[in-house]
Parts: C-alpha cells; sequence; structure tokens
C-alpha cells in the first residue's frame, strides 16, 4: 500500500487540476429537471459517465415493488417504476485488503415552485461570485459530483481502491426513499456508506423519522349567493390546519431522545400544499392539504399515524360541521423510521481524519431533522452511515445554491476517506 | 289581434305536447360541457336550432375587446374571445303592433368541481323523479330551454310575436357579462328583457354588484428541515382570510338600501380558491388564493376594489411578516354594479299576469344576493329587465338539479308574457 499521504497530495492536485471539469459536470447534471419521474436521463447520463470515464461496472434496475413492499423500510410509493432505474456501480480493478465503501447520491430533486422566486432558470446553473444557483445545486447534485470526481482523481492519480469501491445514485430519496431500498435489496451494500447530502461538512448522527399526510376536508359547495348556507372547505380546512399546527407543539414538548434534547424546534409539521375550487364565485366543497410529519428516532412511524390521526380529528371536534364530517386523512409517500448512527465507530473516525486533512480541525457530529437515505442502512442492515456534504442554501426554495469552494474541499474529504477507507493500490495494465 | 286567453290555451296545450321534445333538448344541451372558453360547440347547436327550427334570422358575433372597454359596464376579461361566440336570433314574420322583447340566457356554466360530489356524470344529465341532475341544469340550461319553446308554442299553435321579438344566447355570464353587452353594443336590444335565471318563479329586483380578487401571499420557501425558520405562505394565507372575513361582517352592518334592509346577510365575501405548494416536505412560498365580493346597488366597483385592499392590508398588518410583505391584491374578472328594477313597470305587471295564468296567485318579487346579466340594460341602456326561472338546487355545486314541472310552468308563463307583451299575430304564408 502506497504511503497515504504522499498519495493524498497527488489525489488532492488531481481534484484541483480537474475542478472545471467537474464544475462543468455539475452544470450539466443540474440542466436535467429530474423531478419525481423524470429521473431517467440524467440517470442514462451519469449511468454512462461511470461506465465510459470511470471504467466501472454498472448495474441498472427498477425497484420491484412486490419484492420490497414486505420490508419493514418500505413506502408505498404513489408513481410506478417503470423506467425509472436506479444506477449502481463498483470499481473493476480494485483491490481486496481494505474495507469496502459506498458512496450513494440521490439525483431526483424537489419541484422548483414558482418562477416569481428565482432570479435565473433553476434548470440552468449559473455561478455567482462562489454561489452556483439551480435546483438541486445544493440537494444534491453537488453532492453527486464530488462523489465521482473523488474517485475520478483517485484513478488519474495512478491508484485504484484496495477494497470494492461503489457508486450509486438513486431515485426518490425525496418521497419514498425506495430506490436506496432496492438496492440494497438487491445486495448493494459495503462496510460503510458515505451519502453526500448537503447539510454542511460536518457528520450526521441522529436523524428523524417523517410521515407524509394527505388531509381531504369536506365543505357543502354552492352558487355564492347561498354562501352563507354553504360550507367553504378552504374556511374549515384552517380547523384541520390549526389541530395540526397543536400536535406540532406537542410533539416537540415531550421527552425527546438524548440528540435532541436541546434542538429549538426537532420535530416540524409541516403543511406543504393545499388545493380547493375552481371557481372564485362557487364555495368550495373540498380542500386537500398535504404535509409532512417528524418522529423521533425510536418511534414507530405506524403510531405516529395513529396518533396523528386521532390528534386531528380530536382538535376539530368542536367545529359542529367537522364534527359530523370529519376529514379524510390518508398517508402516503414516506414511512420512514428515525435513526441513529454512532459517533465512535471506525467510519466516522476515518472520516474524521480525512476532514482534518482539509480543514485541520477535528469533525464535528449533528443530528438532523430530515430523513435521509442512511437509515436503510442503520437500521436494516448493520452497516453504519453518514451525511456529510457541502455548504449551501435555499434548499427546497427559490434561488437554491451551493458553495463552490465548500464543494471542492468536500471532494478532497471523500477521496481522503474513500483512501483511507478502502486503502491504495497503484493502477495496473491500462497504460498509466 | 286574436284573444290572448284562447290563444294561450292552445299555446299552452303545444307546450305540454313538445315536453318530451322539450326534455330532450335540455339533456342535449347540458351534454356539451360548456365552461369558459368551452362555449362554441353548444352556441353552434343553438344557432342551428334557432335557425333551422324556429326559422329565425341568427346574427353571431364574438366581443370586440377594444370596442367594449371604454363602457363602463365592461370587466377586464382573462381569456380571449376568438371563436367564442354570442348567438342573437330574431323573429322573422313577426308584426309591428306590440312592444319588442328579448329572452336572453348565458350557455356558460361553472366548472362540475370534484366528481365525488356527483352522483352521476356532470355532462350527462340524469332525471331522478321529478328532477334533472347535471351542470348548468339549474344555472341555467333549464331556463334556455324554456325560452325558445315558448317561442316554439307560439309558432305551432299557429301564431307569431306582433313585434320583433329576440332570442340570445350569450357568453361569460358567470365571470364578466361581457357576452350580453357586447350584443348591446351590437345594437340588440328590446323594449323589455326576461333572463330566465333559476331564482324560483319571482321576478328579481334589486341585485348586487360582484367583484372578483385573486390575492397572492408570499412567504419563505426551504426545505422543511428549516421550517422553523422559513414562512409558509398557507399559514399566512389564513391571515389574509380572516381579513375577507372581517371585512365581510363590517360591509354587511353598514347601511344599506332599502331592498336589502331586512335580509340576514347580503354581501357575501366567497373564497372560492386556493392553490399552494408542491411538494409535501418543502415549505410552501407562495399562496394564491381567488375570491368574489358583493357590493350594493349604488356603490362603485372600483371605490369598493380600494376600500377591500386597504382594508386587508391594514387587517394583516400586526403579522410582522405581512407587514413587510403584503399580500399583492389584484382585481379580475367581474367588475359589476348593482342594480335596481322597479316592481312596479309596465314589464313587471305583464310578467305579473303571465304567472298568474299558471300560478294562480300574484307574482312576488326578490331582491337577489348574486349578479346577472339584467345589469347592463337596466344600468346603461334605460331598458327594463328581469330574473325569473325554474327551480332548482345546489347550483355551482356538484349533484345540481332542476324542478321539471316548475320549467314546463316557466315555459308557460313565458309563452304567456310574450304573448301579452308583443302581441300576437296569425302566421301566415308557411303553409300551417
Amino acid at each position: 500500500m502506497p504511503h497515504l499521504q504522499t498519495a493524498l497530495t497527488d489525489i488532492h492536485q488531481a481534484i484541483d487540476n480537474h475542478w472545471e471539469e467537474q464544475l462543468d459536470f455539475l452544470k450539466e447534471i443540474g440542466r436535467f429537471p429530474s423531478t419525481l419521474g423524470n429521473e431517467q436521463p440524467l440517470q442514462s447520463y451519469i449511468a454512462d459517465y461511470l461506465k465510459n470515464t470511470l471504467d466501472m461496472e454498472v448495474d441498472r434496475f427498477t425497484p420491484d415493488v412486490k419484492k420490497l413492499s414486505s420490508h419493514p423500510g418500505f413506502s408505498i410509493p404513489e408513481h410506478p417504476y417503470d423506467g425509472r432505474e436506479v444506477v449502481a456501480a463498483v470499481s473493476k480493478k480494485h483491490g481486496s485488503s481494505g474495507k469496502s465503501l459506498l458512496f450513494q447520491s440521490h439525483i431526483d430533486v424537489v419541484p422548483p415552485g414558482s418562477l416569481r422566486f428565482w432570479s435565473t432558470n433553476p434548470w440552468d446553473p449559473v455561478q455567482r461570485g462562489n454561489k452556483l444557483y439551480g435546483r438541486g445545486m445544493q440537494d444534491m447534485k453537488s453532492g453527486a459530483s464530488a462523489m465521482i470526481f473523488a474517485y475520478r482523481a483517485i484513478r488519474e492519480a495512478g491508484y485504484e481502491p484496495d477494497a470494492p469501491f461503489m457508486l450509486q445514485t438513486v431515485i426518490e430519496e425525496e418521497c419514498t426513499g425506495n430506490g436506496a431500498l432496492a438496492a440494497l435489496d438487491r445486495g448493494w451494500n459495503s462496510d460503510a456508506v458515505l451519502i453526500p447530502e448537503p447539510f454542511g461538512m460536518k457528520a450526521s448522527t441522529s436523524q428523524v423519522g417523517v410521515v407524509w399526510f394527505r388531509i381531504t376536508v369536506l365543505g357543502a359547495g354552492a352558487h355564492t349567493e347561498r354562501a352563507s348556507e354553504a360550507v367553504n372547505a378552504i374556511e374549515k380546512s384552517y380547523k384541520v390546519i390549526e389541530a395540526l399546527k397543536s400536535y406540532e407543539q406537542m410533539i416537540n414538548s415531550r421527552e425527546r431522545p438524548e440528540a435532541y434534547k436541546h434542538h429549538p424546534h426537532p420535530l416540524n409539521i409541516n403543511i406543504g400544499t393545499i388545493q380547493s375550487g375552481d371557481w372564485p364565485s362557487s364555495v368550495p366543497a373540498e380542500a386537500v392539504i398535504e404535509g409532512r410529519a417528524g418522529l423521533f428516532p425510536g418511534q414507530d412511524p405506524s403510531e405516529i399515524k395513529e396518533e396523528l390521526k386521532a390528534w386531528v380529528l380530536e382538535h376539530v371536534k368542536d367545529d359542529e360541521w367537522l364534527a359530523s364530517h370529519p376529514p379524510d386523512i390518508y398517508f402516503f409517500g414516506f414511512h420512514a423510521e428515525g435513526a441513529v448512527v454512532e459517533e465512535d465507530s471506525p467510519m466516522m473516525q476515518t472520516l474524521g481524519r480525512a476532514h482534518e486533512t482539509i480543514h485541520e480541525e477535528a469533525l464535528s457530529f449533528q443530528p438532523i431533522t430530515a430523513t435521509t437515505d442512511t437509515r436503510f442502512y442503520t437500521l436494516y442492515y448493520d452497516t453504519p452511515a453518514t451525511c456529510y456534504g457541502p455548504v449551501g442554501g435555499n434548499m427546497h426554495g427559490g434561488d437554491e445554491w451551493v458553495d463552490l469552494e465548500s464543494v471542492k474541499q468536500v471532494t478532497k474529504v471523500y477521496a481522503a476517506f474513500l483512501a483511507d477507507w478502502c486503502g491504495l493500490k497503484k493502477r495496473e495494465g491500462d497504460g498509466s
């Protein structure tokens, strides 16, 4: 095995040398509007890149709902998986002395929302100063570029990992996580997993669970002329939102796991969408609210669903109409448990050393208040997994951006982590 | 001139004789989904019917926005008028001793809304008992059938009006009224106007004015993880709705015109639609509310718009976010004044006599809390106009229906009104 420090100097130099290419790659993948159901063109682009530029063995496959449905981490999807592939790749010429490693990034992004909140086209990344703006630039295409270019730099510097090294781009991280689950179920696992979620250059320890709800509030539609006799579903839906806000207050005030003891507001109930009515002069007879509820590690999503439902129904009961026309509460998308990963595991120590090569200070840890795909590895496959990624802003909002300097630093940390965890061997036989 | 009572016996008999045909006609026009922008197929069907079955002279034309825009009754439309015709027709072989008359019906209908509120297809009228269910069956295709079959019965009984008799089907009654205004502007007017709005077999006297508003509420979008730092546009929009409800309370509590003195709730502010968000786990950055506000006759819609706007902005100011990010309040669609028509006019007396031929009791009058096309005739062309139509239910809601017995009675009242107002002459020269 080559001396790590010596190798890293060359590897980090390679990252600097290819920085413009990495930037072009990031902009290019940012131009794919890879929202729910529209992931495939980007997946094909990345699969080709991994195969042709990084000489990896690539596996493309779609999640098998029938097979996954009995898995405790499975969320019932709302969209079929035909033609929506997961991309998994492994280094071909790796050695076998070190420990295997998986870098996994989701390539699905949330919709851009109203264009009024964007200064430029969300699907055409634009650099201003050290920031790159575009949907997915923070969450998490910059992370995808970092993991891919970390491995590329190792090869450019004349090395291969001394253990199987895997890259994966998955779908549906933003709604079910079934992409990551399908890859695990297919056997794609390793001794440690790193996901480049852009929560800043800290390692995530705990994460919350998430369930999604869809609540249909009924009114009694009518012509405006009789508006005072009719029941307006929009007005009634506010009672439901109030109940959800009081539920949020309750769950944040009850006993918490250690990791969230001092967090100001770990569990968010987000009212994400509302749709109601189709004519200004008609009283709307139906309003549909969609949202997301957080839960603590250790809590069962099924129980939280029951609790939320019972709470809302109980807390709208003082409204006569809602008491006799209870809102329909349906759960879809995320059925995600919270998860915890140990701070003092070998993976974290190795990541810590890699972090120090760039930052000259100890790696810090953070519990997060969102869910990520790491839960599948830690909860169901006994595999340590953490998130560590670049710095950015406006994730899921308008003018999402990523800090480019942090992307470069993260790429270097990934390379150092890879080299340390897997070990390195000299590349052979391909003319270098 | 033939003896009215004798003639009416034959005419009403003709209505009974053609009742099944009228019912088929009503079902047929109910199958046209003549919502905003989709009026033309039905207009063509009706124009052909007026020309071929009733031998009328038919004029088809589209509203000329440029020409209408300086008219005080004009509302700025949101949709172009290309290929969206108004149909106006006049009897060819009428006499000239009586007074001219116009029956005018809109053929546009509001969207059906969620199908969960419909027991059967809204675009395929279904009879259950004496009720006919379908979108537009009450508002106001049954009225259209009544006015057309009233004239048909007069011809079938061997008569023609003794003055110009006009039938009109217009567009956009449900959003601007520009269809009716365009016909007037083109010269289609008469000595009296009856509109078969389905407010029951009473004659309308006053009606309120209407303005539509579209309010855009801004938030600050974000990933759920930072939901507590972000600003949720859906939650903020409730402050705006509350302000609108307090405005509604205020306008109903201030001094009213005589016609509305004892009405429990003459002016409705309807929250008709809300749209916000596109992802359960994103904090929505924008919510758009559309609605309708009523105003009293004598009030200027422009002033009401200013008042509503100022009220809302003032009443959301205690919210720090909304104070610094005031909602955008825009007015579109209806810019309609309220209007009053005299109860003791010759038109009302004639309608009263016609009503008595069927109901054997005096015609009663009602102020209404919606707007109708009658405003254009009374306010800007000094022409008496009223609404009198069938009985129905769930107008603008699901399972809209009309009472078929009332449709037949209304058809007979229209025929009696037509005969009395225009006078009758024997039909000549077409083989009868």
